[in-house]
């Protein structure tokens, strides 16, 4: 039986709590803005507004379901991609159950994060915290650049005219809908992320399992770097980055099982096809100082079409079962 | 047996299902902007980024929680006030649970937002959509104006020599964490937070209970307006705002039962003292319709001490309790 077949009709999840914290975050000083008067609500009182004085920028944010009684050794860490939000995981756009929930069904606690700048994790001012204006990615970039539905010059804003990749698999009748999961992004923040996710880590106090989205990759990869003792895996599905083998530590990490996972045509993609040897890299340097170390190309195993946004695609659960008997193979999910 | 006492100790949540999607938007097209060079992961090729084309604004996000068998009569509504999210009814800052969890386990389906621009709704750009930048909460705002924790004069950085109102409820000491919770808001999203909720609201193709805090107050009311045959109840926890009498057909919602709740310490606050005559006036509006409607001053019942944060006060779940009594007598609380 699969882990698909296993995961069917499951009757109900007992949950012990669900919940959500912040890690992260320091107090900083604006000053020097000019007043503003601002009309909260319709109808209410003009309020003056003085923008100067303390903020708290740099969290992160965490929300977890915790399993009355989980059966996997650690929880699972879903880490999102760049200008997106931890609701990625939590359905797909054509209206499915996401990954956080096959991975609950399969008894995992799970933690979904909103990186620094993102969703619930807020974001801090511009030019006086970030140097500079958020990027909002169009749907020209998310359709051929970013999640590869189609090949350059296919986007269009009549539906009837978009072009897909043949045997896509992902479900463009609602683009609209994946693109209203998105966010903006700035290109600065990548010190402050790292800083606060490898702060999560700290602060479960517990083992981990970080599966990552696309930029995900990159903070995943590098925290368990900075905390081998605790991560137990790491999945990355399309990392868009990785550590450099000339400047990182890979015996570090040599005990810490790692699985990559990649879809289809990315070889005519110049994004996808400059991002993906930093990965490879990174990959070969595992392997060399003895890492268990698998790489998924989906389509060497016959599944095509697949699109960058892999938990989105219409064979998402099939792929989130893969990952599942990845981690069964290594005792990571339980009885 | 109180709802409190009847809630504790509650064995497990049997959960049907977790999700979210979100609500409304369009498609709009940006025009005219420069191009810009970005990096977007440590080590990754640089991207040529065109800034123009379609993006979707105007969408709200939607967390749900599905119980296997919910005792409620409709799912619960979980509406945040203004520079706020979704998460300020997940957790409490110094960690208890928060209300979402205290209505599951009362049998309540719950429907938790992040209103348009705020969290995981995403923003859009200014001042290409929206017409100026966001206003960014400062601690000192947070703490005198507008959550009440002290009167004017009372913050401070240091910890040690903030002051607070005689028997505050929040847990100052976690207030840190409370203003991590906190997100930029515009003031000029009105319309697009009214038209998105009402979208909600109509999506759900259900009858439901609309709880809202602040901000969220007028939006709730408002939405009971627009679809009276669908909203079983509307709770304001200190309503920022109200719907004009003089504007608004109160008659329209004289079915629909009504509850607002208010802390201590707002005579002297100016905002505050300033923001209740507008819900005062839909109150006594409400009364006069013949609508069954229950205005709790909390202090008037011995609870003292009270801030704007009802739901992260250090008796969050008593309040709680007290709403899910008034919703208990009103049959939407189920068996």
């Amino acid at each position: 039986m699969t882990s698909n077949e296993r995961l069917k009709n499951f009757p109900a999840l007992p949950v012990e709590e669900i919940g959500s914290f912040h890690v992260g975050g320091r107090m900083i000083r604006l000053e020097g803005l000019p007043a503003r008067d601002r009309v909260s609500t319709p109808g209410g009182p003009v309020h003056h507004v003085d923008p100067n004085g303390e903020i708290v920028v740099g969290q992160l944010y965490v929300q977890y379901v915790r399993l009355l009684a989980p059966k996997a050794a650690a929880p699972l860490l879903l880490w999102h991609g760049g200008g997106m939000t931890g609701a990625s995981w939590e359905n797909t756009p054509d209206g499915r159950t996401g990954w956080q929930m096959f991975f609950l069904r399969a008894g995992f606690d799970t933690y979904v994060s909103d990186a620094v700048e993102r969703g619930r994790a807020s974001f801090a001012p511009f030019p006086q915290v970030y140097p500079e204006a958020p990027y909002f990615r169009t749907a020209r970039e998310a359709w051929e650049d970013t999640f590869r539905f189609g090949p350059p010059g296919s986007w269009h804003p009549d539906p009837a005219l978009r072009r897909t990749y043949p045997g896509l698999q992902f479900p463009v009748d609602a683009f609209e809908a994946f693109l209203s999961q998105g966010v903006p992004r700035w290109s600065c923040n990548d010190g402050l992320t790292q800083t606060a996710y490898d702060a999560l880590v700290r602060r479960l106090d517990c083992d981990v399992v970080i599966l990552t989205h696309s930029q995900g990759g990159h903070f995943g990869l590098t925290a368990a770097l900075h905390a081998p003792e605790r991560v137990r895996a790491v999945i990355s599905l399309e990392p868009s980055g990785a550590p450099d083998p000339a400047s990182s530590d890979v015996a570090i990490v040599k005990g810490t099982p790692h699985l990559f996972v990649w879809g289809d045509n990315w070889r005519h993609n110049s994004f996808w096809a400059n991002s993906r040897p930093a990965a490879e890299r990174w990959r070969d340097a595992l392997a060399e100082a003895g890492c268990d170390v698998t790489w998924i190309d989906l389509p060497e195993r016959g599944m095509r079409g697949n699109s960058h946004a892999l938990m989105a695609d219409r064979n998402s659960d099939e792929i989130a079962g893969l990952v599942l008997d990845w981690m069964a193979a290594r005792g990571l999910a339980g009885s």
